[in-house]
């Protein structure tokens, strides 16, 4: 350990040069106000919450039944309710400009979102319910409507946009986006909490997917690996220009878009009913039940 | 916390409308049967002792010598069967249609898969010291076949097909799946456990590689990141018809598929020794030896 | 329980079948030298304790001030300081070709490495910070450049690259490539610690991205989801005549690139401030300020 | 570590070693038998439910209301009621004569010493309420009733002991022991599950006090630290006469008894009142009202 | 697992009941007031951080040396004195009288405290440093130094003592009281946080000793196993008079009090440099430099 | 959260009075040597490997049979030794005078250690049959032998007093005592590892038991709680003189010591056969076959 102990004798050199890049005024890597953001392990705590309440005896404790799934989602919505509450407070509060500690405006936008939130639950089971059979019937290999619940990557990132879709709705910031990427970490599927999804909604195989935030798609629609719905390229002034304007497409009610298509820009349309081949590349509106292959 | 207790004054009604939709007759979402599906992180930690017995002293405990590799060896085989035999019955019985509690039948059905599957392992080893050989001979950047093991999502991935393959072919549900999609979030490759991949298989890169329940794949095939050999589109009712059916293609051994390529259907045959290239897309047979490129 | 009796009885057959696949000479998928190769949950803790250091307040314990900053990234680089070098003479001694235990050679070569990559930490702060601000210039849906640290799995795999890559560079083996392994199963971004990376580098959405070992890139360069920059397809005798050699191309400063675009090959140069369309697929090189689509 | 590879070459005569003391016919230290005890951790669980539910708002979730209470008792008597219910089993399945697995005896004497555990909760929270009174009004230094039950080891003896001792009445072996020694090693309060005790009991302190197991207690009694309620000195063969007879004292209601004070003799009686100083040592009975010092 | 689905339906009716006995108003054995009371992990998890800055290299983080302590006691009072500050605040608030959430008076309080226990942390080593010394003259079994502070219990109930100590003294309810009843758990050495001790204190092998809350006792005082410094008995009325007052013994500089002795009652004081013998029971005041024994 | 910003601008003074007082040279109370002690943890992990291969099937893995028994016992030898001879070098070297990092010396003597440790596995198997069995004999409330091993902290104690004494006995420092500290902790009995205990050794109840470093028990020996065999009083000079002399009593064969007995004195010898009544406090040789009551 004589090595180590040489090391160590740096170790006050290198930390000095460290804090020397850790500019109070203007910085942009680092946060040093005091203010937590929030904590990723217990906003994925959340997400393991909700999926306990939203398909009970899939996740979770195995073993539900008519006596006991009462306690158990009654536990669980006290707990994520709580939990989701003091997140929110610090992502309000970090970009919140009033001085100070406890911040009473931060607090009551907090519980607001909460209530909202709490108040969609019910719904969302009902739009999610559309999803799964969605998924079952346009899966041959899938055997049962419970391996789309327990198995498929697709259903899960569609489950954890929907709830981060509500949040972000109701004005929770930072939240709706540490959860999408939670799933686009473990399924490859990016959703911006942003976009707005129909019901009956399908990814399959999912990895490589990602739908941008002024997306609009409608209902019945299906989607395979590597789609993207997204922006069209553009330079570095015109980003300023374009934040908060519609940059990615339209995709009406019952169009399928196959394996490793790329769909781009704020005007263009998939008309109702089109079929999108894999790797067609489209930055053009597509008139309703037309099928585009390469 | 005031604000809290306004918050827990909502939850019961939260809990009711929750409840509300947990329709025990007929519901898709839910499964309040007390009938557990099997533990995800148990399935996880069977892969992880199975890792350790396949791949030893390169997965868990790190030093292994000849002197002990026996008795950790032995303790991961009784640990894995005694957990894959619990989780079988799980996932046996989940579907079982006989009322009541212990089941004989899916006990007996559990017992014989485990009996199966570990007569199996030793010859396991011998096909998967292919696979590590062929992604050496694959690419220029590994530094050792050590570093294919430790290092390279795509045998991890492989590893876990072969594993999944083995359940799945002895009649064990569910849990193959679970296996494949472990692997999938974790590396990016989707590999349906029903799939047939014949010797010294490698994937390089891996990532958005999707392969269909159907396929069938011969010796020394090499694919890189985002190929699909998948099916072809069709309709929400032709699904119902294709369950069971060849969907996917069959890729002939020494066949190369470069990144991005997509085989689409169940009569697509890629002869043997064909190179198919980056990006292309394919729904007709290509006879063996060619070469097909954007 | 007399089923897994059953079962027991089986077992140690199956331990005598896998050992005797343990053939000590010349073996390829087992180590039993007693050497061990690094931890994998090791190696993951030190990046954490990097990514705290390099943007405190925005990785582990949050609330972060100028009062107790510098006791958080002390304690933090001591305690991967310590960490790193016992995982570098792992690393540096399981291919070491001296027989015995302790290793003075490695050891010398690990505290080396060590303290090469300590001094380097602060210039890698400065560098990383124009990355951010990179990002937030390159996407209309950000929100701030908090959000970019905070949530984009594009700059957690910039990261992850450029630690690897310092690493790399000094000498260190095996370690830079779990540390990209593990960004690449996190985002799907496929970085080899051996490319080259100009400052300034933006990967959106990320998925998919694989970036080969000879690759070099200028600055000021962004990619989207699905690029592979990589080499053009060889046999398996020309993979032995490569290792070591440029395979994979060079982007020069203010290049773009669409989403999964591939470029391929050691000599294609894709020219300053040239833009590339999504799917466009390349294997030579494309002039200086040239806008290329499908 | 070549130090250790010598020292790993002697292991395998280790174990032959040992294995040879597992000697499978009438051993005394080893239990080859397949049949699991109870797991010592999930007992620890069930304690710590318990103690959820029979004190809402001092153990486990902190924060209770009467909004959530309802949920948060549920969840745990159910999942405290589903793990009794399997470490029962084993304690009982342990040493069933009969051969075989799964033990349909076994089983249906765990689910009915369950029920017979949860019809009893309610009043057994009646009991406790008196205990928690009569450590309140028996300590000066005791600042509430929170105190006592927040802070009192002797109250956290009593409760395990009133736990054990329901289960023990009902026919459950082995685990009211387990959880007497769980309460013995916190708090050095040794309670045979056997001893019968009366309402209103109080042990300051706490540490040393042994009660064995044919001991009666009436009401409102008060020990201090260092109690012992005993057997007399017995001879080898003696013991074997003794088990199932009285063996230890009967305290009757009101009796106070200070620390370190010895009580001893199946057929010693201490009169209703009585006061027992300091390291008294008593083998005789005490007629009411009595005060005994040295 | 019919057995389960049995005692299910009988969870409701239990829960109804359990219920039934968490009366709002007077209740004595649940608090659902919605404040929580400190929470037990986190006040382990404070001692813990204080032992490590307390006797560096002992505790915690091994390997300590003058080139990274700074950082490690930096970092481990920060986090202390943030979690110290939240459980104080619940301490407070569980017993203020204001309606409401978040409290004022109780933050300030908890604040004021947190600097007062800071600001006494270097005198604290001082004084500990003599206990230490102190033990290791007082044991011809202790190897050295270290050993008292690495192995033997009565110093880590004195430090543990010494740190609630301070606290009650500031105001700090409960917590204290927490924190020697870990030391007692854990050591079998009961220590009321309100009892007075001077320099140089020693306890010897500890288990069974019990000091009460009055006591005040001189310096280089010496006890062992078993000592009680306790009050006189006292019947239940008296029990409300005596709250507050003194009602434990003094013991004076340089007194040594043998195993299993006790002493009781606020008049009583043990003179300067007394020696009391095991066993022994002693009510009465003893003059200085007596030697009492059995 | 202000408040804490105040707090937090305390920290660095109150860091910098605590460093004050952590000096260098001569310092009793901090360890800046860099040269880490034993880990707490993982000598408790080390007694759970040993207590589950001298006790197989009653601690650790439940399912204990012929088939798999060689396999767990193998493993955890395996797992012991190398972490055992790890820490003994930490306490080996923590006191070595050898300048520097590692120490050849100090390798050599853990390797020695642990070797002969090991050879000694299986005859302490013989001997620790013969405990449980004489704690069967002795307690007429114990209903199988099983119940002695799985729920007697006597026998825990005993246990780890003869792991502790051949470990001691072979020249290791300091583990010895942590093994029995943590024995002490969970149990309240406290045995040297110096101490000399014969065959058919049982301990009832235990709390409080303390015996000393130079004790001499013969075979067939019997204590119940509270016994001490303990040095008699000493003063401060006399502790120097006594080191390494013997100070505690002898205990002949088949002696039986009731409760909270005192026996003290190195020149002290309790006769074959005698029996020493609770509570009876010895300084003085007593006969064999004598009884000696209060």
């Amino acid at each position: 350990m004589s090595g180590m102990n040489e090391i160590r004798r740096q170790i006050p050199g290198v930390v000095d040069a460290l804090l020397g890049t850790y500019d109070r005024h203007g910085g942009t890597s680092h946060n040093l106000s005091g203010r937590p953001l929030p904590d990723r392990q217990v906003v994925a705590a959340i997400l393991d919450d909700l999926l306990e309440v939203l398909y009970p005896g899939y996740y979770g404790p195995r073993e539900m039944t008519e006596d006991n799934v009462r306690y158990y989602v009654g536990e669980r919505v006290d707990r994520l309710a709580f939990r989701l509450r003091r997140e929110l407070y610090r992502a309000l509060h970090h970009r919140c400009v009033k001085p100070g500690g406890d911040c009473v405006t931060c607090h009551a936008g907090a519980d607001r979102i909460v209530v909202t939130f709490l108040g969609k639950l019910a719904e969302l089971r009902r739009v999610l319910a559309k999803d799964v059979r969605a998924g079952f019937e346009g899966d041959p290999a899938a055997t049962g409507l419970d391996e789309i619940i327990f198995c498929y990557p697709g259903l899960y990132a569609i489950t954890v946009y929907r709830i981060a879709h509500i949040i972000h709705s109701a004005g929770g910031p930072i939240i709706p986006r540490m959860m999408t990427e939670l799933a686009h970490s473990r399924t490859g599927v990016d959703i911006h909490p942003g976009a707005s999804i129909g019901e009956s909604f399908f990814i399959d195989h999912g990895t490589g997917v990602v739908i941008g935030e002024t997306t609009l798609i409608g209902e019945r629609v299906r989607l395979y690996q590597g789609v993207t719905l997204g922006a069209l390229s553009l330079s570095a002034t015109e980003t300023e220009t374009l934040r908060g304007h519609k940059r990615h497409p339209t995709i009406e009610d019952e169009v399928v878009i196959y394996a490793n298509a790329t769909i781009l820009g704020g005007d263009t349309i998939i008309g109702k009913g089109a079929v999108i081949g894999g790797n067609v590349w489209i930055t053009k509106s597509i008139a309703a039940g037309t099928r585009v292959t390469l």
